[in-house]
């Protein structure tokens, strides 16, 4: 199985994500997409606004930059905190509830008195210099930015869902009344995390598709639930079960259609993205580890090296924001529909792009029998389409490709070129980075404009025209030529 | 001519954008982007991004929190700072330079001290209130982030510029030392701004595109210079005219061929997202305007209610930047080519994508002769690209227009659904939020699955197969079908 270290090695030598203000030292918890890894994400952000666009969500964008005075109605200012431990020694600091799982506590406590009894009566010790932590105390995870021109303290935003709650009236305004009303946002959100970890997993600032459903609790559900595949569940009350979104739904196992609706939508998303779905399981949380505003959540969670990693949460977040809002800013939030005057309920799948992006690349990465290392991402998942290739750099070989390559990106498309090195070795690094095509120009192509036209996975090379390859925008981006190359004859 | 608070008014009432955290009081200098802003931003977006991409570009997405030291090497610490003025008596901020100017002042000072002298001479008063100004001092506009862990201080970063400037050397070996290189990246950039202009003209949290192209210092040229259209130039040695970028270039008007080229590309990238390219101009700096990085500058400057607003800036940053990061970094960034070493110079275009928004808005807003108002949007930046209306709800005409609706949405397509009011009321919104095309469904849709298509601007009518509207997936967003029906019999 691949191991992290092999995939942030090829991350940072292929050009997909690095340390950021590497000149500087490094910023620890933050990370910068590269060129491949630029296109990669904007392709698993495509796919999940997609899936979002065909089940009716609207989108807005609203400022990073958020007021206190919301961050203080949406709980965040006083309960968005983690219980950290700070060394006596090293002054090393540590997330607690990571520290004692990986000493053995299952069910970590959710307070500070929980964590200071543990301490007290288990030894666990600074990973860094071994001195034992005795202290427990709560740590903001929320940025506080500085600013000399306005009445309000502000904030970097922890999570882009308060952007929509503050916004529902004018958007319920905007939909007519009415329910269920999508509305989704994709953005930076920032958390000052104690310990960030290695690579994207827990970044300081990250990148976030949240939506927030909002509902008539009086008909608190979703139009349909389709009958699905059987997943892999994680109810909190039992064992991990095999079961499909529509039975799961049925037997109570998921309690809420919105819920239900949202875990089945994720898979698809995920499965779309190149998420392998025997790695992926979806786990509802325990009570103690909900957050403030959850009354239930389910998370996507998605085997990478040996470790459940969450990547999607989906959570029944109630009428808690917008209740709050409407105590925090004197505003009526509520809504009349059908003459009932009510307070929406709300559904939110929240997204983590960075860790999808991550899971997406520790399920796509193989060897070759020959050795050879292969990214066996989808097609419209790769951040290149194709490569285009001359066979040689004499004889206007290299022209022709070249025009070639202008043209195939004039229409739209992501496509890089290669004359450097020799064929097998550019067919090596574009596997490598999961180019699906490598499109050669030869000395036959000079004569009855024809090309080669490998495909990653299977390796298998067929002739076709140029203006086969010019007459569709997409031919790269789905399955139909991957398909036509598999079944011809090499 | 349509007036500033016209535009504010649609988009507003229409969902366009409107003022953040409004159920607080509203936070000055921040916008969310509603539903049909976000649209019409991501449209925008993706047609700067498309140009640079034909251009040879690779993006790259780094992080806004940027630490002291990378901002101290660039300047910005020391030098990104606006000189203002508080009213003694009730405390008002103001940026001098832009007060001045509404006071006559043609070419304002950039120092403190000429401020001072003006101040003393001239009576310039606070709007506000009326009292005389006095003092003048310097405001940097960096908003500062509050982190307790790190042993760096974090600004919020005030441009993108700089998070590719820090990767030079590793984007450099991605690129494999191919000059000119360019290096693409869109995202938020934050200026604490002292006195933040209504709608999106001067915000504090604002979305921008910079793109650094990096050269050969002794082969500082752009491969290709076309021959372009004529546009208006003004020089800053002399008055206004009409040339196109070669002849400009050629007679020395433009003095680099890396500005001449970026210049052209921006002309036709803004006429591609709907600017009227007679209320266009290029406008050039003068030496005491341009920013403390920058030896040449020439401003895209668009005409909004009789006011030219610089909506892209293409900069000559010359070697400063790097020259300044191999300083305070003490590592060597210089490249070796073809035997010679040397730091790259750098060309930057950078576009603010909320003011080309805003003047597109301007640009396409008319008055029908009826008194209607339209939105004259070029296809591929509407929001949507096109509606379908069921003619009545009643007799499975709903159900055959929702079916279509789905369908046209499975197929990548930005299309509305609207079945409420008179038919011609339905018209009438579309046209104002610019959608090109109505698809309605009626009786004879039943019968013959055809479907009528309504283009916004000539208002014709023509009846079409739902077949072939569903068989390309781009069919509304080039120019074909439009000039299909413009040109066929109502």
């Amino acid at each position: 199985m691949t191991g992290f270290n092999e995939i942030m090695e090829l991350a940072k030598r292929r050009g997909f994500f690095w340390q950021s203000f590497s000149l500087y030292g490094g910023l620890n918890g933050f990370y910068d997409y590269a060129p491949l890894g630029s296109l990669l994400k904007d392709n698993i952000i495509s796919i999940w606004k997609r899936s979002y666009m065909e089940a009716g969500a609207v989108f807005i964008d609203t400022p990073v930059v958020t007021p206190e005075s919301v961050l203080k109605a949406s709980g965040h200012l006083d309960r968005f905190a983690d219980i950290a431990s700070e060394c006596p020694s090293c002054h090393a600091k540590y997330k607690l509830e990571s520290l004692v799982e990986k000493n053995g506590v299952h069910n970590p406590p959710s307070t500070v008195e929980g964590f200071k009894e543990i301490l007290k009566d288990m030894e666990i010790k600074c990973t860094a210099c071994g001195t034992r932590l005795t202290d427990a105390y709560e740590f903001n995870l929320m940025f506080r930015v500085t600013n000399n021109s306005e009445t309000f303290n502000l904030y970097l935003r922890p999570e882009t869902a308060q952007g929509i709650m503050v916004n529902f009236k004018l958007l319920s305004n905007f939909y007519r009344g009415k329910f269920p009303m999508a509305v989704a946002q994709v953005g930076k959100s920032f958390r000052n995390e104690i310990s960030p970890r290695q690579g994207l997993i827990r970044m300081r600032e990250f990148n976030q598709g949240e939506v927030e459903v909002f509902f008539d609790p009086e008909h608190e559900e979703w139009s349909h639930i389709p009958e699905g595949e059987k997943m892999t569940l994680v109810p909190n009350s039992g064992p991990e079960i095999q079961e499909s979104i529509l039975n799961a739904f049925k037997s109570g196992v998921i309690r809420n259609s919105g819920l239900a609706y949202f875990v089945d939508l994720t898979a698809r998303m995920l499965a779309r993205s190149g998420i392998d779905s025997k790695r992926l399981r979806f786990r509802q949380h325990r009570k103690n580890e909900l957050a403030h505003y959850s009354s239930d959540c389910w998370d996507a969670e998605v085997l990478m090296d040996e470790e459940w990693i969450e990547v999607v949460g989906i959570s029944d977040r109630g009428d808690y924001d917008l209740r709050r809002h409407q105590e925090f800013s004197g505003e009526n939030v509520s809504v009349t529909v059908d003459g009932r005057t009510f307070i929406p309920r709300v559904v939110e799948p929240a997204a983590g792009f960075d860790r999808i992006l991550t899971g997406v690349l520790f399920h796509a990465y193989y060897t070759r029998d020959n050795g050879n290392r292969v990214l066996g991402l989808p097609c419209d998942v790769a951040p290149y389409s194709a490569c285009v290739l001359p066979l040689m750099k004499k004889d206007g070989i290299s022209e022709k490709a070249r025009e070639l390559h202008v043209k195939l990106v004039g229409h739209n498309q992501s496509v890089t070129y290669d004359e450097s090195g020799s064929i097998g070795r550019r067919y090596a690094r574009q596997d490598e980075i999961g180019t699906p095509y490598c499109i050669t120009v030869d000395y036959q192509t000079m004569e009855d404009d024809t090309v080669t036209v490998r495909e990653r996975d299977s390796t298998k090379q067929i002739r076709m025209r140029i203006d086969d390859l010019l007459m569709h925008d997409n031919i790269f981006r789905n399955d139909g030529l991957k398909k036509f190359v598999q079944s011809s004859k090499s």
